[in-house]
């Protein structure tokens, strides 16, 4: 089992002295993603990235990750995952995921170093970002018509910090859900970045066969950045709900793709940026 | 001047209401980073990074950018830092920044590409992500004994608040801050990121002949991460004051190389991870 927080001892001040009480932290590791393409033995495996993440779930990080980045187009296409690597130190946790890729997939690696946010036409600039999102094959969300009653929204908070179990501990985790109109909360995983939360979150519905996600949502507990409305709309969830603020391309995204944004989702309320027909 | 908000109409719920509202929110927007090496006019400009930014202190972005990377280690190496390319649609910025090198510089492309966090001794892990610093030249600074009082700390995030003009508006934006024993906030940026608002005030304190930064403490408006110690580290900055949680390796960060680091600096309140001798 990973180890996502560390107990240690720290000063705490309540703004008159400091005294030394005992904490928690939540754990951030390096995780090197490899991919292994074909079947033939002896194939290289291949690094193709290292993020900073709390250990747990890595095998979904990784799926998710590679999904998200467009890499592997479906559940089929992935042979196995397994962790690999000498177990590093401090945390005990093996740090590589290796990920065996179906023989007939084209991988496309050039896609992880070429930009993203260029065109031809325009160079690079947010426009040029969401065309860019054509190209990779991403297609409007505005046929999917399934409604979430504000109740619904209003509650999610509460009920997806209980169930981060690191995050009561630590206070230092981001989360992210995928739920549904009823209010059902179908997966939470938790992270130090919220990107790496929202990729294991869509890794464990691509091996529960559960993507595209039309009718669902996806919950975040941070701000809702362009990087963020990128992974729900290839993932093909219609909403994305965050606690915090979001940009003006993360707007732009839900517009242009007929998604729903909400922000602000706290303390009682939200905020409707985009796709306010989606609201009941 | 950059547009570094953006008005619209949203709808706004109390919980009970949906009603429409005007409101702001950050602008995101891409920004590519180029550099050209040696006087010979007809150079060719080199891509190295694209990040998510908000528009603002570019220039300061990228020569930071490239300070904390590694590529550039003085101020006198960079020549010159200009805007490039067409305006972007629909913010009407430029979003290329490029950088000229001094001819004489050895540029080491290879350290982006590589994995910072490896080493052949033990793979990838936070103790090998550690050793990579020492790797990369990174020194202790626990010779550094400039003590900060703790009203001084308690002050911060609301002097910061204050000088954040975009926050005010959108809600929405990530802060960075140098500031002195003595309380002086020397640069406040903003971003929608944390790590391009500290490469943007590291950026302008390197362009003032202010690094390395001994004797100042780095203010963050959120979490404090591995990436964050490490720009600190770089800018040999001793003290990291987060209004967020740390993690385990930016702990481990303070601890190995001498460093303070406070975190959960809010509602009248903080807590010392490491470093308490700086804190008085």
């Amino acid at each position: 089992m990973a180890e996502a927080s560390r107990k240690l001892v720290i000063d705490k001040s309540d703004g008159k002295t400091l005294r030394s009480v005992p904490d928690s932290v939540a754990v951030e590791e390096p995780l090197e993603i490899q991919i292994v393409s074909g079947t033939a033995s002896g194939a290289a495996a291949r690094s193709i990235s290292v993020t900073m993440r709390t250990p747990g779930n890595d095998e979904e990080l990784a799926v998710g990750f590679l999904f998200t980045e467009g890499i592997v187009t479906s559940p089929d296409q992935v042979v196995s995952v397994s962790p690999a690597g000498r177990p590093g130190k401090p945390s005990g946790e093996q740090n590589i995921v290796r990920v065996e890729i179906a023989p007939d997939v084209d991988l496309d690696l050039g896609r992880l170093e070429r930009h993203f946010y260029t065109t031809s036409s325009c160079g690079v600039c947010g426009k040029a970002t969401l065309d860019a999102l054509y190209v990779t094959g991403c297609a409007s969300l505005s046929d999917e018509t399934t409604v979430f009653p504000s109740a619904i929204l209003l509650a999610l908070p509460e009920q997806v910090r209980e169930r981060q179990s690191v995050f009561q501990s630590t206070g230092g985790l981001h989360a992210a859900a995928a739920f549904g109109p009823d209010g059902t909360i179908d997966v939470v995983r938790e992270d130090v970045g919220r990107h790496n939360a929202t990729d294991k979150v869509i890794g464990a519905m691509l091996a529960a066969g559960a993507l595209p996600g039309r009718g669902k949502g996806l919950f975040v507990s941070g701000r809702a950045s362009f990087e963020l409305m990128q992974k729900a709309l290839v993932a093909g969830i219609p909403v994305l709900a965050a606690v915090g603020a979001p940009s003006s391309l993360a707007v732009d995204t839900a517009e242009e793709f007929g998604m729903t944004l909400v922000g602000f989702l706290r303390d009682g309320g939200f905020n409707v940026y985009a796709g306010r027909e989606r609201i009941g």
